[in-house]
């Protein structure tokens, strides 16, 4: 058993509205506060120095200056699992060459499918791991992970097995399957037949090694129709996953799908309309922001204030892959969205936490509670406000994932 | 003398066209390349082997692996030099508050004015460091620094005062008088009677001390009218200060008078029209985008890629201050200004080196050349791409300022 703090000012994230907007006064902050936590969970939470009478045989984690503590963020939307750089697709863009321009080029996805497919599992293992590194040193604890440049049964396979060795390293990996990115280019047959062989080929390995619980689907002009992931969607809801789409990137309307199916997350939305908020708003369907997409593309924000105003749910992660988002800053992506669309503070930090774990169905995460896991995070500075003006300049000086200082 | 090398890839960025579009093509890129310098300044640039043999008597600093070279980056316009935090402000703005209520609340840029006024000539160096030092980590090896958080005779000079005793760790900072950033609303008299105080009280002591060649001034609504502004620059440069001016930023027009002027620079530029793009486009005033503020507010950005078109010079700096550009990290803000203008790398990467010392009036820098600074910097990667499809989170491995390895 042992005691961290005193924290400055602890954001313990307990207690908030899982749905709608959010007042700073609503962040019930601990001042000169504790943590007691024991084999990796949280004990207790509030004073230090009535936790320390409290728990006397605790051993003693003492924090010398400033410290503002709060829970480990969550990225609830990442692509880290790929291999090969996308910096001449990049580069074209910016350049003024338009997607088709690029596709001529030999880049967009198909780029990142080839470098993928490439790679061996240990290959893949070793960038997740590499990026997950830098993620922890900003203070992510939770990372989840989808495949996606497989796009075969066997390529799939070896990505979903990549994040299950990173997994044995890093005990903080959520994986989700995203065979249904795209429809792959070098098979023959339609778009259903290849999800039909994902279905019957995939899914049964996926379920024998417990590979993972989530099914992913985007949604889109040139990916998967509403019909095709309709059909997927609910013999992936029969077979007990979990569903997430990418829905409302470019067009909108895929993410009333997400609502109808009563999936975790519909995430995107940077094209979604009065419809579409008000569905979400109305469903128990969290909203994923990712705005590294937006600033990784040049491209307009998700209307997180409105979804909020709507009454929605909202998370925000950084969806770092290497084609439309290759930042991988989740803290400096969430400042970003939240100046551009005022969010409060508290509805931002939320969004990185307690609404991001519902994205991802833990409910041991995301805020600093008995029997939640202690992956706890802290800022040199005295006053939780400098978190989100520093845009993501200011990182934490301490990352503890389970009761285990484990950065720096 | 020394040999540095060698770089997979070096951008000289010399021989660049100073005004317009360019695209990457335009780079003339050396593969396997060396720098030989001496006595703080290059002397040779060319192919490492060549370089080798053409002199014998320089001592070789070897570069292992991947390294894409460059010059240092030039910020050419910051206010690095200030006291106290505005996290406060920002988090009621986020949250939705108007400047209106801020300013009840005690917020805005008197906060900022309040804090730097109570500090002291040494305590405003290690401020001025303590940033400095980040930024050469980002591989900024030239940074201005303006006062105009004095707003008082005695205040602004104790602030260039503060920024000539940092320029004595770091050689590296080009100090700007910025006494006229907004009228003291602690001072009687008119916005006039200030800037007449200004001109006869402190330029004095500014020439007489040599504190700094350069002068100041923001036009807009709140601040300084065209008219005000108009005599206080005349005066300026009747004085021998070059010029530079913040205009444009909420309301178009003012950067006409930069125009008029020949100024070097005419910064910010959010809110300029046509008829002040083709103004700035056939005059020598180099335009600085400043993405740190639009960044900073949650606002558009400056219209580069129509300022280039029309054939300005375009200038990318950081703006760091604490009111509206708190984040600080200036290739991070110029690759998102690229990617939602679509700013070829070449005409970004000008932005951060020959364009920006222009702007700056600086010959001896921003290019890899004969008599220039051996200001360079390196990244570890392969391919010049990286350094923006990366976002900012790429950051150099090695910085040389003058020749001597300045970080890490």
């Amino acid at each position: 058993m042992q005691l961290i703090g005193p924290f400055s000012q602890l954001l313990t994230m307990d207690h908030l509205s899982l749905k709608g907007p959010l007042a700073d006064q609503n962040l019930a902050i601990i001042s000169q506060a504790g943590v007691v936590h024991d084999q990796g969970k949280i004990y207790a939470v509030g004073d230090f120095l009535k936790l320390q009478s409290q728990y006397p045989q605790a051993q003693v984690a003492y924090l010398e200056g400033d410290n503002v503590g709060m829970p480990g963020l969550i990225d609830a939307h990442t692509h880290i699992c790929h291999a090969g750089s996308r910096a001449q697709d990049y580069s074209m863009r910016i350049g003024g060459k338009s997607y088709l321009d690029i596709a001529k080029e030999g880049g967009g996805i198909w780029r990142s499918v080839t470098a993928t497919r490439n790679a061996s599992e240990e290959a893949l293992t070793a960038h997740i791991l590499k990026r997950a590194r830098r993620m922890i040193a900003q203070g992510v604890t939770t990372i989840e992970v989808k495949s996606g440049y497989g796009l075969s049964v066997a390529s799939e396979l070896r990505m979903l097995r990549a994040i299950r060795s990173a997994q044995e390293t890093y005990p903080i990996f959520i994986p989700t399957c995203l065979a249904a990115h795209i429809p792959p280019k070098d098979r023959a047959g339609s778009a259903s037949d290849y999800l039909k062989e994902i279905r019957e080929e995939l899914w049964p390995i996926l379920l024998r090694e417990g590979l993972t619980k989530r099914m992913d689907i985007f949604v889109e002009e040139g990916a998967f129709s509403v019909e095709e992931a309709r059909t997927y969607l609910q013999q992936a809801q029969a077979n007990g996953f979990d569903l997430t789409l990418h829905v409302d990137q470019f067009h909108p309307g895929s993410s009333l799908l997400a609502v109808e199916l009563q999936a975790l997350s519909a995430d995107h939305l940077e094209a979604s309309g009065t419809k579409e908020i008000q569905a979400l708003a109305q469903s128990d369907v969290v909203a994923v922001a990712l705005p590294g997409a937006s600033l990784g593309l040049g491209d307009r924000f998700t209307p997180a204030r409105r979804l909020l105003d709507a009454g929605a749910s909202l998370a925000i992660a950084s969806d770092w892959n290497p084609g439309s988002a290759p930042m991988g800053q989740l803290l400096l992506q969430a400042a970003l969205l939240s100046v551009y669309e005022k969010l409060s503070t508290a509805e931002t930090l939320a969004g990185l936490t307690i609404r991001a774990a519902r994205a991802l169905n833990l409910h041991d995460r995301g805020k600093l509670a008995s029997d939640c896991r202690a992956d706890i995070i802290a800022f040199p500075v005295d006053d939780y406000r400098e978190i989100l003006y520093q845009q993501g300049s200011l990182l934490p000086h301490r990352v503890w994932m389970r009761g285990q200082l484990f950065f720096p």
